[in-house]
């Protein structure tokens, strides 16, 4: 399997990209819009046709390519089935997704927002804000609850192999990636803590709201391809 | 084989820890100075002890972390012989450094300054500037030379099996890796070019001086154990 993990740094989103050496078929995993020619340049570099495109959830921080690689590649959206109505494949707890070799598990593991899934793919898990390393995504906007973010992470997450690589959806530190043995043992706010501790501990962060809240969020609901412009009146 | 990627956004300088899973030996390349709390951690939290800090050579862009990881771990800095005076262990081309079942072997690759070396591990090599992902390294300062550096790029790192994993020094587009036949078809720089045609491409470049050049240089040459603002006055 092809595997590349590649970086936007003005969202600190991790996006990653898979492929079926043999077939030359691949997916990306939570593009972001204003990366997409990079991305589709190295599509091409690497001689592979774009298949899939999944998102961990609709975002509230930066914007979808989803759309747009559909519309240049043929591509089909793929997304839970409680989130973006735009998405070509709606999937659920269990669901799999075949691709040449690459077989990808659908988790479902709510609780950042409520449309969140995680994708596993053999030893390596793409968690989404699910699950950042040493961290959490926050629970306060888009139906967030803390209380079923520490069931997806404790419940679903935590029960993978210990030697299973987790992969963010963000990193603000550096890190690239954590195992999931490390995360039951330092993750910073779901670590060795009770559901009642962790359900508080989200509750007191008193974040600032994301910056790109209004515009990301309706702008990813339709895969990125409406303009933040288009979108921000409705909210305003 | 224990093998992390791990960034500094400052300096968009990337950093690797490797380790032998038995033995617990770790080794760091190219630790930045202000990172090091960070990279401690994560070595305490992996129950690793460092062993070998490495250069890929005497950075113009962000003070090195060797010096301080040297008085925190007691762990060896190791560079070029033609680099950094304050190092432990000085190497050239074709030593190898055994730690545990982790296997460094050492390419001197000089141009992007006269003392850059590569480190191979397995199918792995770690390129510093010398070789970057599209990209190489500028060649207009610290003894810089585009002819040499050509010569480095197509005589020594082209000449590595084409599936070798490519891991840069920096990366300024979010990209997190390459390989050699990549390299070989799509470098920027150094594909499908002469070694003429390099050299005069490198000559005009016309980049302003790295921001940090007076005062990393020359901390760098102490490990960056000095301060940047001892080191600045006979810089002045």
């Amino acid at each position: 399997m092809i595997f590349r993990q590649l970086f936007d740094s003005e969202s600190s989103t991790y996006t990653y990209l898979l492929a079926d050496e043999h077939t030359r078929e691949a997916l990306l995993i939570d593009p972001v819009r204003e990366q997409v020619e990079r991305d589709l340049n190295l599509l091409k570099e690497l001689e592979l046709k774009l298949t899939y495109v999944l998102d961990t959830h609709v975002h509230a921080d930066h914007v979808t390519a989803a759309g747009l690689l559909r519309q240049r590649t043929g591509a089909r959206a793929v997304a839970s089935h409680k989130g973006a109505p735009c998405v070509d494949v709606k999937v659920r707890h269990g669901d799999v997704l075949q691709m040449g070799e690459v077989k990808v598990e659908v988790l479902e593991t709510p609780g950042h927002t409520d449309d969140s899934v995680s994708f596993r793919v053999g030893k390596r898990v793409f968690t989404g804000d699910a699950l950042l390393v040493r961290s959490a995504g926050r629970t306060d906007f888009q139906n967030g609850n803390a209380g079923q973010l520490f069931d997806s992470i404790t419940g679903v997450l935590f029960r993978l192999p210990d030697d299973t690589e987790v992969y963010p959806g963000h990193d603000y530190k550096g890190h690239t990636q954590s195992s999931i043995a490390e995360e039951k043992r330092y993750n910073a706010r779901a670590a060795n803590r009770e559901r009642e501790a962790f359900v508080q501990l989200m509750g007191n962060l008193n974040l600032p709201p994301p910056k790109k809240l209004k515009e990301a969020v309706p702008a990813n609901l339709a895969c990125g391809v409406i303009s933040p412009t288009q979108t921000s009146s409705p909210q305003a």
